[in-house]
């Protein structure tokens, strides 16, 4: 069965999942809704239009504005690649990214950033998959309606970002003993004497 | 001769320089008055205090910002290495600037470029010059006070690529012919018939 888009107003939690790039910007708007995750909206900012970089990220920073103005995100998932062909490549990416970041920040939102190979772990069990894996996966996940799918795959990977960053935070944390003083004092009984 | 900082009201045109770092941000915000460039502010943005990789953009945002809001400059020089170390420094170099670029360009600042190679050279005449004989320049080509100098060379870097920025859009832009069909529809004498 497929579901309409989710409304906001009705969603506990709200994650903006972006995926900045120069040529296109992913997003996506996953909603969680009685502790359940849900697509909300998603779609792409078409860069290559604009000649100019300046104008490409002016264009990003105004996107991320709206996005966060429109729904209130409480959080931010961005998809962050740590290592890129080139150095040149790697600041332009890094200024898609700090462009996008400071739409959020300006507005207190937090961030997490995530490597693809960990989203796409987290959506399809492994870290190899392919852009279309992950979209079919999600699309299952989410119950996400045909036509709210776009030919680029960039907005599934966002909505990716936004799905990894709530099984994350939603992860039981460990309560692991920080040093052997800690273990001690904790398990007085364990200590031979 | 040394003169006190200009107050930017009595300036015609003002440049904002910026030289973005993830350790220290250093501006500049030179005036223009009487057609001649006056040092009106100088400073720096010490970052390393700030664990936070966030922390420190956001920091940045916001102080560009600010001065955006105080000075209203006209036009944004920021400083902009094109290569460096490896992909990680890019990346986060790229980060930096592109929070500085956001803060400018949500207020519709203009932005320019300029390579640390073309700042050293259009104020010291060289382009391998040390950061302290651009200093030393400065002080000697604006009559910076010394109480106007702080210890990080960053500030005076800033300042800089405003000057960069000041001289090379000064240039009278050479009226060049653009093809062979322009030269001869400008040039009729000089056709051979």
């Amino acid at each position: 069965m497929k579901a309409a888009p989710a409304d906001v107003r009705d969603c506990e939690r709200v994650i903006l999942g972006i995926d900045p790039g120069t040529n296109v910007m992913g997003y996506g708007i996953l909603g969680v809704r009685s502790r359940k995750p849900v697509m909300v909206a998603m779609g792409v900012v078409r860069l290559s239009k604009f000649e100019s970089h300046y104008m490409r990220l002016r264009r990003i920073y105004e996107r991320v504005t709206d996005l966060c103005a429109q729904y209130m995100p409480d959080e931010l998932a961005i998809e962050a690649p740590f290592f890129g062909k080139n150095v040149q490549s790697m600041l332009k990416l890094g200024r898609a990214q700090g462009v996008a970041m400071a739409a959020a920040l300006a507005r207190e939102v937090p961030i997490t950033e995530y490597e693809p190979r960990t989203i796409k772990l987290a959506i399809t069990g492994t870290g190899a998959a392919s852009k279309e894996q992950v979209r079919a996966m999600l699309v299952r996940m989410l119950a996400i309606p045909e036509e709210s799918l776009l030919p680029e795959l960039d907005s599934t990977d966002a909505l990716a970002a936004a799905l990894c960053h709530f099984y994350e935070s939603s992860k039981p944390v460990k309560a692991k003993p920080s040093s052997w003083k800690d273990f001690i004092a904790k398990n007085p009984d364990r200590i031979k004497t």
